[in-house]
């Protein structure tokens, strides 16, 4: 996983010598991340990320994801910023790959969540929503309900592999998910999301959110399915049990900055469910598609299943801490 | 590959703590090497590299390779230093691994070798050789000629689903091995040597050697051992074929530092065959030990097969260069 590309010393030095950093100290892999090769780059002038972006990428979409970068960066939201080289562009070719080199940013994400990470997970996101408003380039959301039916063909045939009965299960849940989901004439406030806010994509220096990486699923939607995605990734338990504390701080510190209105809260149960069912039936994919030895373990799709049932079960905002 | 232990932000921090160097910053796991967990990991002091031991790693060898690298580097050799916890101890243990915190060396390893490059890494390998005479702890080759047998058969069964007739060519080339491989008292010079000495474990920065690192397979062996091993890994073209220009740099640069014996200089084609051996054995049984879908490409050990052929053929130094 991680590095896909060998860069050469010869190929980096000349592609680097375009963005007056200085010379090029070092330059190793990065063991994290799955879609793209990461280097952590460093020169006379500091540290850096390196990143090519591999096939999993759509080309058209890097102007999104790195203008995006650029422009919340500029808005003071702490994300990665790509550096321009002497003719200005973010996006260059390196190894016959798109690449790119953005600022490194200091911190590490959470391994074990305390609420307080919620709080400054939410807040932060907020601040990310609002200051997402003037970005200029749009960018559908690719992995939204209109997706998930053709997602759930792709593996549904084997869903019952995973688990007897799952099939059925995710077929039924998929036609509620699509009577009910919100059109975007609803009226729920929408705009740049993440759509990727898992603890892995947020680090905290001495307690304090420091960073948000990885926007290569940004995209434009509603914002409370945002929130929906950090209540699935932050607040349940390694148990599977929902944290209504960690939930509360989330969604209290997230209205600090941005309010929600009656109709997003309204919303949440169900998106909170599209949301457990966007990222179980990739999760699904990637279970039924990955070799038993290969050496990355792919993540429990039932995990989300778990989640998914809460979600059904919930009455009202208030299930949330509200 | 690479990072095998998850190491949590709380122990993390603990861990660093008794080191001395300020608070951490960052730490991200790096895609290179497979034998232990290596993290790049950024203080208030600036950057090192934190190293988990895994299983292929025997506990009790490490004294040897960090009290080596740490003798090497109080020398002026540039390798990595381990760091001396608040106890003095340069060992310790985090996440149930045994593990340490070595220094940081700037530079990056050569994809495509130059002359300029064997040179750099012929003179760096002798100088190690002096400086580890007076190192106290020794170490056996627990990869030299007594071992080959036993690996050979751990593959030999299969040898020839890789190459027909590979099994038998080994069997009559180990023979010829065991039969002329030097023993102890046969006087040619010895000491510590790296074991490992390939591209990807020496660093240059600007043309100039910067850094050796992995200490792993030191051990304690006759010198021209090292410098046959450095001949198979850096003096033959992608094509296999031998460039007798850069092995001409690498053993002048080499005897410019540290003067080969004439028993030196005779033993090379038998020391290199047996260093082709060596690699060959283990390569042949990743290969054959890899499933064919795991991620990591197994280095191929027919390479080695061209590479002890050659080796056959050899007259005297002569064929070196020299």
């Amino acid at each position: 996983m991680a590095v896909y590309t060998e860069v050469s010393d010869e190929e980096l030095i000349n592609f680097v010598a375009a963005y007056g950093i200085g010379e090029v100290t070092s330059c190793k892999g990065i063991a994290e991340g799955v879609e793209n090769s990461n280097y952590l780059l460093g020169t006379q002038k500091g540290s850096y990320i390196l990143t090519l972006y591999e096939k999993r990428v759509n080309p058209d979409d890097l102007p999104f994801f790195l203008g995006l970068m650029g422009h919340l960066a500029g808005k003071g939201i702490a994300c990665p910023t790509p550096l321009e080289d002497d003719k200005g562009q973010t996006l260059g070719r390196l190894c016959g790959r798109h690449a790119a080199i953005i600022t490194f940013l200091d911190g590490m994400w959470p391994r074990r969540i305390t609420p307080d990470h919620c709080a400054g997970v939410g807040a932060a996101m907020a601040r990310l929503h609002l200051a997402g408003a003037d970005f200029a380039i749009k960018r559908a959301n690719a992995l939204s309900v209109d997706s998930w039916r053709s997602l759930l063909q792709a593996s549904g045939g084997r869903a019952d592999e995973v688990k007897p009965g799952l099939a059925d299960l995710l077929a039924r849940e998929l036609d509620d998910l699509e009577a009910g989901w919100p059109d975007p004439a609803s009226g729920l406030p929408a705009g740049v999301i993440h759509a990727d806010l898992f603890p892995d994509n947020v680090f905290f220096k001495s307690g304090v959110l420091s960073g948000m990486i990885d926007f290569y699923f940004a995209c434009n939607d509603v914002f409370a399915y945002d929130v929906a995605i950090c209540l699935n990734a932050w607040c349940f338990e390694t148990d599977g049990s929902f944290n209504v504390t960690k939930a509360r701080r989330l969604l209290t510190a997230y209205s600090r900055e941005r309010d929600f209105s009656d109709a997003e809260l309204a919303a949440l149960p169900l998106l909170a469910r599209g949301s457990a069912m966007r990222f179980l039936l990739t999760r699904l994919f990637d279970w039924l598609n990955t070799p038993q030895d290969a050496l990355v373990t792919p993540k429990d799709p039932l995990e989300y299943l778990e989640k998914l049932k809460f979600h059904q079960g919930v009455k009202g905002p208030g299930d949330y801490g509200l």
